[in-house]
């Protein structure tokens, strides 16, 4: 039975995350409303990462098992044409037997977007916070540095999480500015549930003086959730890349991806 | 009786174009709203343009006479505060008792939008026109620049237009590729209605072969409608700029439109 993966771009203002759920519209809902007619059959679908309601994704990896064999290319045009123009599918492929999008994912990156003009921009309303005073992106910059290696991010994690450990390794995070949008780039092997919203929030905090960069590595080191600072809204966030295993699965442009 | 100018974006998705409609929501109501409890009075704002439903601006010139006298920054700050997150005042001033947003107009540019990748892109959705075959934008550049000069542009004005003549002089014309984003930009005195669609669509005609690009200097010169492409989609039009004659206003970063 053919391991069918999809590879996905979505605008989440709409949805309810990606998960399943009775009452609220989601990415895994309406994926699965538009495969079962193209597969003859209800499948489950299985995404590399729950995302928060409004969180977008500028790629994002699922799996399904399904009987039929279906040619790659008529699966992406049909699939394209039963899913609301707020979801594309940017690929599809056939994977491992044993490839699950979630258990097998090596790593990720998430970018975190904020706008810094004095005036908000309608254009980014739903794809970005705003901030209205001049944010220190070269000091979020180096701060974000700060957050790089192996630690246990409890500070970094909301209440509630039923994560088994809270250590993670983050390989890469930065602050770059293009013009009046500063983004927060972060890449690690797994995220604590709102790690990159409270991390994006700390940063904020440490442009605008209510956290001392000095006191970040203490942070970091063992801190608990309130030295920490606010959740951003999920409405900047993006899943930005997914990273597998070479030679597992190797996902088109991954040639850009050696750096994670 | 000071004579307001604000300059405006919006994101026009959620609008039924600038105009007030009876029953369908404007930027014009909104302004018009959003205005009233800060002046204590109901003003009636004056547009440099009507624009159809669907279309954005990123900038757009509007006017109203109020009896209160405001203090410029607070009043940016005010309206910003009462309208909606997909309209934001960029800027207040106050303009000579005579300026009218639509009838002191110098000229405009507008830009159409196309995502020209296989793939739709969730993000463009109601931002641009998907066009899934590969456009030829040096072609279409070319094609831009045939519609430069003073001409009978009939070819390109929908039919049940209450234009007086149908004589425009377009200042400049050019298309743009940014990766999969190809933008057609256009600059004039003045516009007909649907012109910059009808325009659009005639160069993506061109692109593809429906149109023979030998044919255009011919559609241009005295050519009637059916002789001329499709009209596009509203989502992918936006009204880019606005021009006044110097000396009358110069809005902010006026020293980037010498060109026009």
């Amino acid at each position: 039975m053919p391991n069918y993966l999809l590879r996905l771009s979505f605008d989440g203002t709409n949805y309810h995350g990606w998960q399943l759920q009775e009452h609220d519209r989601t990415v895994q809902g309406e994926i699965e409303r538009a495969a079962a007619p193209l597969f003859g059959e209800a499948v489950r679908a299985s995404g590399c990462s729950r995302t928060d309601a409004g969180v977008h994704a500028n790629e994002f990896i699922c799996n399904f098992h399904a009987k039929k064999q279906m040619d790659l290319s008529k699966m992406r045009a049909a699939m394209n044409f039963y899913l609301p123009d707020d979801i594309a599918v940017l690929e599809c492929r056939t994977a491992p037997e044993d490839f699950h999008a979630r258990f097998s994912c090596a790593g990720k990156e998430y970018v975190y977007q904020i706008w810094n003009g004095r005036i908000r921009n309608p254009f980014f309303n739903a794809r970005a916070l705003h901030i209205n005073y001049p944010l220190d992106d070269a000091l979020m910059d180096r701060a974000a540095k700060c957050l790089i290696g192996r630690h246990d991010f409890s500070a970094f994690c909301a209440s509630g999480s039923s994560a088994h450990t809270t250590v993670r390794t983050i390989t890469d995070a930065r602050v770059v500015r293009e013009g009046d949008l500063v983004c927060f780039y972060v890449s690690a092997d797994g995220f604590l549930y709102n790690m990159v919203r409270i991390m994006a929030g700390t940063l904020i905090y440490i442009s605008n003086g209510k956290i001392a960069f000095s006191r970040l590595p203490d942070i970091v080191e063992g801190g608990s959730r309130e030295d920490a600072g606010y959740t951003v809204p999920a409405r900047g966030l993006y899943l930005n890349r997914v990273f597998y295993k070479e030679g597992v699965l190797c996902p088109s442009g991954a040639e850009e991806r050696t750096d994670a």
